[in-house]
């Protein structure tokens, strides 16, 4: 998407190099950081330098790339596996991009493998862009629906959760994708954006990413979205998913579940979008979904903010009492039945077994397979 | 309740002056402030260096007194209920106090109002923690019902949003009172605090005063409540609020509703404390909820967050980009059907129409006559 009227990806490889934009600077600063070495890729991913799902695995990918152009030994490939893979031990995708690239290069012989992991890299990055454009385009059609009711030249009024955007991508998004496309293509649209405490990702990354955009948008707390639901201010719900399971339970940022609730309280559709690299075909049923382990995050997340001073200095302010705890669970769990849809790059599939399985029925065989 | 041993009052009145706790201070600083004018009081009430509705009505009659006190004409008592009711447009205790005090002077001649101004503040401060030491012993018995299911010794969960505690009130607190009276009683308590954005009244004064008071608890993030239900943390949810109309529709801090919801869907018992100036027996009716006035507040208070910086310095730090726009609406309206009960100063109502007419008929009646 734009950035200063310049199309921009989250990620760019040069002849040796990665560019990321540094997202722990925004939404004050616009940041571009090389990285030359795997070990600078690992620092990035965990100092959440790059996030996001879907981005975390391209840039996993591309740690590949650089650690091969060091030294192509096997020793040093399962190395990189390993380094890359404990950053993050929770998102689905990164594990998905950093078995793919491996199974790609471990047959070649060494002085194969850097270009193959330059290929099979640009493969993962260019096969995200596929991904999120084409949710985008079913996401497109659903905001146009939802939107029906309001009058030519109204905005259509979407809400969404943390950030879904292509911020969290190698471009486009996921949940903002539809977004985007619904923008580009002229159609009246403003997002209602949750600030997403305690990292505040919608605050710092979707306000910023629309605003580049040219998106207009307006920041609400977590508390606000229920109220907006009440009184007809929002007509559909559009969130991410770090992982949704087989039977459609959808695991996203801490507070998605309440969203639902008041979606589904006040009539308002409410879609995850998802694309199938985060569909978890291993985790299917009722109740399975405690299975799926909840990352605890520092309670300092909780007892602090980061921002800018009037001044201009990034700073950290403490809002709690000294004496007092914080807990801080990351994710929670929206079960199926509050979930309208959810879009992949296949299409929109109802919230369920059936529905998923329609779409990817490979991969649900496969699964069963493997169960 | 205690600060550092001692019982303290969220407001005292000297023999010229008023003090107040300046809860803009807390949780970093515990300062008293004096206040010696009807426009001191005005300020410290839209200010919100004391807030809360139960607070906010005991200081605004003790804004009437110091203003009869420089002078007790009439034109100065209208001029001081106008004042005064222009604070906060919300809260309906704020024009209940203020009206009760102003019935209750006009007839007099100027010469006695400042002395009758002064009986009648100490009356309606009196009031408010007699009504709230009722709501807490009728509170207590739900709590020990709700943790029931607890063994011995292990402590009874209770989640609660924004700051009902004694803070918000003169003394006790609406749904903190049975927290405060369980605890007293030796039996073993711990409260999740929703920090509360915008303004973080949570995590700033009801973590601050349970603290002081030594009861257990721990700050979670608004997005946090709903998960800690669905995994059976919480036992019991209770709030307090700014208006709740004879239908038993309950308006309190914005994301109130989302938490309602979470209880309804996880079968936790979800209770509202009412004293009963708070009760609006005027607003009835399913619908008629859209007739109370919302307070839009500033969205700087969205676009930036007030703490300490490490080296103990107040600090607010801006979390949203520069060219994004916010919006922060002050409550939402919690529709009856989410609401277990009603805990007022003479018992437990179900919240309804005849729930609530049943614990004060008079009261039903007066407004039906004037309806």
């Amino acid at each position: 998407m734009n950035v200063q009227g310049q199309p921009t990806r989250t990620i760019r490889a040069g002849r040796d190099l990665v560019e990321i934009i540094d997202q722990t600077a925004l939404p004050h600063a616009f940041v571009v950081r090389p990285l030359r070495t795997l070990a600078e890729v690992a620092r990035a991913i965990s100092a959440m330098q790059v996030r996001g799902a879907p981005l975390i695995g391209a840039a996993a990918a591309y740690g590949i790339w650089l650690a091969m152009r060091a030294d192509p030994s096997d020793g040093a490939l399962d190395g990189a596996h390993a380094a890359l893979l404990a950053t993050r031990p929770t998102a689905v995708n990164l594990r998905w991009a950093l078995d793919n690239v491996v199974a790609r290069l471990a047959p070649l012989p060494p002085g194969a493998r850097p270009d193959a992991a330059r290929a099979a890299a640009d493969a993962i990055a260019e096969e995200d862009v596929a991904i999120n454009r084409a949710i985008g385009a079913h996401a497109h059609a659903l905001i146009r629906a939802a939107g029906a009711r309001r009058g030519p030249g109204e905005p259509i009024q979407v809400l969404t959760h943390c950030n879904a955007g292509w911020l969290a991508t190698v471009d486009w998004g996921t949940a903002l994708a539809g977004v985007y496309a619904a923008h580009d293509a002229g159609v009246p649209v403003h997002v209602w954006v949750d600030e997403t405490r305690p990292r505040n990702q919608g605050a710092a990354l979707t306000a910023w990413e629309l605003g580049a955009h040219g998106v207009p948008h307006t920041v609400i707390v977590d508390n606000a979205g229920g109220h907006l639901m009440q009184r007809g201010q929002v007509d559909v719900v559009l969130v991410g998913t770090d992982r949704t399971t087989a039977a459609g339970d959808v695991v996203n940022k801490i507070g998605t579940y309440l969203k639902a609730l008041a979606a589904r309280d006040c009539g308002v559709p409410f879609y995850v979008a998802a694309p199938s690299p985060s569909i978890d075909w291993t985790i299917d049923g009722a109740g399975d979904t405690s299975r799926i382990p909840i990352e605890e995050r520092s309670p300092d997340e909780v007892m602090t903010v980061a921002g800018t001073t009037a001044a201009g200095d990034g700073a950290r302010v403490r809002i709690t009492p000294a004496g007092s705890a914080a807990h801080n669970p990351g994710f929670d769990v929206t079960p199926a039945r509050l979930v309208t849809g959810i879009v992949t790059e296949r299409g929109v599939a109802p919230a369920s077994r059936e529905g998923l399985a329609r779409l990817f029925p490979e991969r649900a065989a496969a699964a069963r397979g493997t169960r």
